[in-house]
């Protein structure tokens, strides 16, 4: 607790807890056993992440979930909604854009852009699509107590960059990006890639050793 | 080398060097310095990693790319082309259908399915969506040499795992997980999940930090 910082890998483990608890978990009291069955994660590594924010049960008993849920929401930040823009409205951009979970989960993507002047001005799912090139004074009308902003980059991989600077400097905090290329951000933001070439380098890297194992 | 084994994190790092070197730079010889430039990971980071698998340079001068790509790509298991059965062809599925990034890595989708009447016996990017029921029989005639199967699971999570059961009973060694929910499979079978919202929930933590970081 306190300054202490977690890992990345912690943090992605609290909202695996989270998860299984609020979709297929239905008594007051879960014990670290019964969350390690559900998940898959070892007892002792659970104990240790959910020991670090806190003391949210009786030693020997469990974890109360009426406790335990909403410190989780609040310490993954979904005890609140967020605003999102999606750039880059491909077959991938599309997908997202009509993802239920997202919704679920308080991620509301609700400025859509691109730099393709066929879709520019176009709507999809409800949405009008924008030009790339206005979005500093497109997220000037973008605000609803948020100031922090989440952006979801799905555009291709040698515009990446150039995009990414654009977001920065229209001051957005957060990017999640799927375009399969390094980006470089100033300190004080926020980027996760997700690489689905990448991700699937390690399945096959994996297909190559003797030793076969379940990688995450 | 030999018997110890590389991190998954280390794996996911090689990808990176690989794609930039591929994609970005066009000389003999990269010192780690110019690759630390490129990817963002420390040069130290750099030559550590790749001093695991061997040898590839001179010291002082750099990697001889000739020789370190092939050597990057065989590690990895992208020297060959792999066969990919698809899952769940819902947005997501079809985006994942059409994105050129896997043919270029060799990942092949030449097999789909789904569970939804309405979508089996229909085509999709010119490929026939098959009943997941009849997956065993067509994976056997699914055949050119590859003994290990690839799968991408696309599919809701509340029926993700009867769909891994199915998959792994069918022969499949390797599954690309989007479904939110945690897939319990047998030794020597690897899974790698994309979790979008986890992702999602990474960056709002890091949104709630006063301290924040690049997270990946």
């Amino acid at each position: 607790m306190g300054n202490q910082k977690a890992s990345q890998d912690t943090i992605k483990r609290l909202f695996v807890y989270y998860r299984t608890i609020e979709e297929s978990y239905s008594s007051n009291v879960i014990s670290s056993e019964e969350l390690a069955k559900l998940t898959g994660f070892p007892a002792t590594l659970i104990r240790k992440d959910l020991s670090f924010f806190g003391e949210f049960g009786t030693p020997g008993k469990g974890y109360y979930t009426e406790k335990l849920i909403p410190h989780l929401k609040k310490i993954l930040g979904l005890d609140r909604d967020w605003d999102v823009v999606l750039v880059g409205i491909g077959n991938l951009g599309k997908a997202l854009l009509t993802y239920p979970k997202f919704k679920m989960h308080g991620f509301r993507i609700n400025l859509l852009f691109d730099s393709d002047p066929d879709k520019i001005g176009k709507t999809c799912a409800g949405l009008k699509i924008n030009d790339i090139a206005a979005i500093k004074e497109e997220l000037a009308y973008f605000s609803n107590g948020n100031s922090k902003k989440i952006a979801i980059l799905t555009v291709p991989a040698k515009v990446a960059q150039e995009v990414t600077n654009i977001l920065v400097d229209a001051g957005i905090k957060a990017i999640l990006n799927f375009a399969p290329t390094q980006l470089f951000v100033p300190q004080g933001i926020a980027v996760s890639n997700i690489d689905v070439s990448n991700e699937m380098a390690r399945l096959t890297y994996n297909l190559n050793q003797d030793f076969l194992i379940n990688v995450n």
